[in-house]
């Protein structure tokens, strides 16, 4: 009846990985309800049903082919895999896919309030089952191919994205980039050459997406590390004070506006993903405060200046910050400021910038493709009348919509 | 200081069945928020403080009978279960508590919008500390004996129902049948003849509430394994699997409803729970699927063409689908379907038969009884003023409510 | 490859920890929601984003001071504590700064709705920082000096809470006391020496920072073991029937009203903290009850009767209840009442009359100076506008505010 140490330890693993993957699940409705709230009223219930459908698309292609791709394991003619040391692939499996459902849900807060949605969709399902595996392998399990091996050869050392500052989240925010630009900004957003800014629906459900969000993170950056054996209090506090630098950042540069707020404690968590098992939490809390710079001005600046309607910012927040955090890991990183080393600055800033090329050239196809055959963007009635009753045919208080409330 | 192999094994045990128990109190949050944002705005109080008085009432007697009537263990003059094992008996009853206290949280969404407070109260006591631990006495526990026994030896195989599709889903929602029939449609649903729906209030309340349960699932599913020694990532992937395959069904027929895809989500789990351990990652899509249909279909036959107002649909969603969960287990587990066998298809129908035979006849008579004693439903006064104001003298808004907003 | 006993057993150890400060970090949204619900609406994002920012301060303040004066352990000279035991000290950190920065959301409650911004952040920083530390090294860790070996030589038993009813709950609560004080009643509240209850905006919202706070409370307690090794189930069933007793106790005394309903689990949950690990099952349902008693009652006291305008109870809630809390340790936690014995009621209540004593003090320092200097409340224009605007330059609902829904 007393297990072996060996299984034990197989056993803890499989637990470890799978709270990773639920705490990330969980996340989803994060992402969910940040839409939700920062979105119109009258395009909430799109959010919601887009988020649990393109996780839902994730999951198949992902399954299908994506993980195939990424790690060279599929579960179709291997049914010893299904039971091996407790499922342990078959969770592996479902923390990573965590992370490439992760693509269009960051995606689908700077297209809202306009885009069609089975393009959308299909877009999703390329994009998680296809472009991110592919990079994904060769960023985190081929390293001794391609890049990384190069990198490793040329500059001492690979690459470092400890949990995807680079390789998750400005991967989704740089391919979002180009589908944004494409759609064009929401009706009236910039009529006359004028910036009229939209405001929110909710700030209620934007910050309980946020807390969503930050809470899972914990899953996110803690379960990175694979295994039970690696476990690291240092990731965990390291992105505790991240998140604390980018919430402050932003309490003091918003003057407590509570958009940037909410927003700024995620900039933080980003920000930290690469290097949080290589700083020191000062470093972390740093590089937190530069994160939560930079979407506080960097939304300000793309929605203003640039007068790209991005809505949710996910280009500042998840492009550029997640761009940030492959640097600042091998800023602070670097022994001299307090980190563990075996980091190289220029291998990282060449691997952020791998994956902006790689994001903007895969969207670009991708979106472009599609707006020139089916369409991607609403019809103007549609966009008026809100993508709830246009595509869902209900909106998000049903009772009050038919007068009886 | 070190522990030894056998300490840390039961220490981790503790923790593991405790983490899903923990998982699972979550959910009767889910069950909650699912119903208020289902219901009219009037009656979303009412639907808070029932679930969590249910959960309360059900915690109670499933401590002082239901447990003991289920697994032969009480608390009382046996102090050193306290303590032995760091307290594995308590926390394997705070689990198994978590089903029971399922069963008046799935009912509750039956007979919403009409149901008087403290019959249900004493409904839900009846349920959770008599007749669902009678039922799972015989069904998990004590398979030595009764239908358990006859099966095995008649079909070589007793019933299986890892994780309560039949035993806790379906056993709530057949029900809920008897009670939603006694109890009568809402004031107006069906008037002349004609069927008139209710709008729901809050599509993002119901979407949360779904969330919710979702997350909390995989506690539900994952924690059923009963000790950490028999963990299986392939029971967390086939959950998620049937979650993804229910919310696409649902996403397609019914053209991308909120209601039906966050509900779709749901009866994919309700359908993967009993086969969860045993099926084929695409088995557990299929059961999804059927499971999304049922709830779909199923939903609109049963308000429209039986004229029966069970206003969340636990019928079709908890009863049909977790009958079908029961059945696909015989299906999906088979080896020539690619799952692991040991599981016979007769027997997984006579075990969901036995589920709905006990269901109907204990819910006929309690709130039969109930009915034609105390009464279970509020007068019409009441209904139109709203269960909030009725029963709880206060709305979901006050300051709104008293002019101040 | 396979770990070592020891290994295992210190990353179970870290992850153990963890979790407990993932779950009550995820607490603090329940502190957050909880409080918007409870206030009017234009108060809602005020509640959002001072809770965020105080937890923001409170782990930078921890982080430099007061873990160090609280355990003697620091961050700064000691990298090597940064990987030891899989950073075990930096998990321990985060979890007991979990515990610290209860303290301003605990007494953001009691003094919503007219408070001014920073001089809240500046009492937080000095709370979470210096005097929480203070108070909590003497009695929780070194408790070889000062009050706890005086009352171990004299009473043949320390002050014991395993997890901080008095320690954490009642020193917040007591803390809030002098703040509510100093404050004043909101505007409009008791005029003309009557009182005129301000109704809460939300119920919806209070349940759910309600349920937040009940979920992740079980982190709170069960991981207040402090390492998986001293993992009890008696500690989470104790916590859970004490959630479940002061629910029940509101459900009658308020006769069902939802405010009370939720609070009451709360009440629960605060009084068993400091006995969970002692009583036996129904010794702390008994705990519950009592403590969902003062707060129905304690609360209406306090509102009605002291005319002392705490929004959300905290006194009461936190407070009075914590405190009932250290005492019902030493009541029930005795062998003749089925405890486990060890505790000392005159210790207990000793112990509870100090942590009165230095809150009581401490806050009316801190808020007695920040009065008589910078101010701690808003100008009645300020006030009467609403914090979201006043402070925040947003309110909940942008959209609806720029008159655009």
């Amino acid at each position: 009846m007393d297990p072996t140490l060996q299984e034990l330890a197989a056993a803890t693993n499989v637990l470890f990985v799978l709270l990773g993957a639920v705490m990330i699940l969980a996340m989803h409705a994060g992402f969910a309800f940040l839409e939700v709230g920062s979105v119109r009223a009258k395009n909430q219930v799109n959010a919601l049903v887009k988020i649990l459908t393109d996780w839902s698309i994730s999951t198949l292609v992902y399954f299908l082919v994506g993980f195939p791709i990424a790690q060279g394991i599929g579960f179709f003619d291997t049914a010893q895999l299904l039971t091996a040391n407790h499922g342990l692939q078959l969770v592996r499996y479902f923390f990573y896919l965590t992370f490439a459902a992760c693509i269009p849900a960051i995606i689908s807060g700077g297209i809202a309030e306009r885009a069609r949605f089975w393009p959308q969709c299909f877009a999703a399902a390329i994009f998680a089952g296809l472009l991110y595996p592919t990079f994904e392998r060769f960023m985190w399990w081929h390293t001794d191919t391609g890049l990384q091996a190069w990198l490793q050869a040329t500059y001492g050392a690979p690459f470092h994205d400890f949990a995807g500052s680079v390789i998750v989240h400005s991967f989704g925010g740089w391919l979002a980039l180009p589908a944004v630009f494409l759609l064009g900004p929401r009706m009236g957003r910039y009529a006359a050459g004028k910036s009229h800014p939209i405001p929110a629906s909710s700030i209620l459900w934007l910050s309980l997406g946020s807390w969503v969000l930050a809470v899972g993170w914990f899953g996110f950056n803690v379960m990175s590390a694979g295994a039970i054996g690696n476990v690291s209090g240092l990731v965990a506090v390291n992105s505790l004070l991240a998140m604390v630098g980018g919430t402050l950042a932003a309490v003091v540069t918003s003057k407590t506006d509570p958009g940037f707020v909410h927003n700024g404690a995620l900039a933080g968590l980003i920000a930290i993903c690469a290097g949080s098992d290589l700083m020191h939490p000062l470093g972390a809390l740093a590089t937190g405060v530069v994160g939560g710079l930079i979407f506080v001005y960097g939304y300000t600046f793309v929605q203003e200046r640039l007068k790209i309607d991005d809505v949710l910012g996910v280009w500042p927040l998840h492009g550029i910050t997640g761009t940030w955090g492959g640097i600042a890991c091998g800023i602070f990183g670097s022994q001299c400021l307090g980190g563990r080393g075996g980091v190289s600055l220029v291998a990282q800033c060449i691997g952020a910038g791998a994956a902006i090329a790689v994001a903007l050239a895969g969207s670009t196809l991708v979106y472009g493709i599609l707006k020139a055959t089916v369409g991607i963007r609403l019809t103007p009635e549609e966009e008026f009348k809100g993508a709830d009753l246009a595509i869902h045919k209900l909106g998000a208080e049903p009772e009050k919509e038919f007068g009886l409330r």
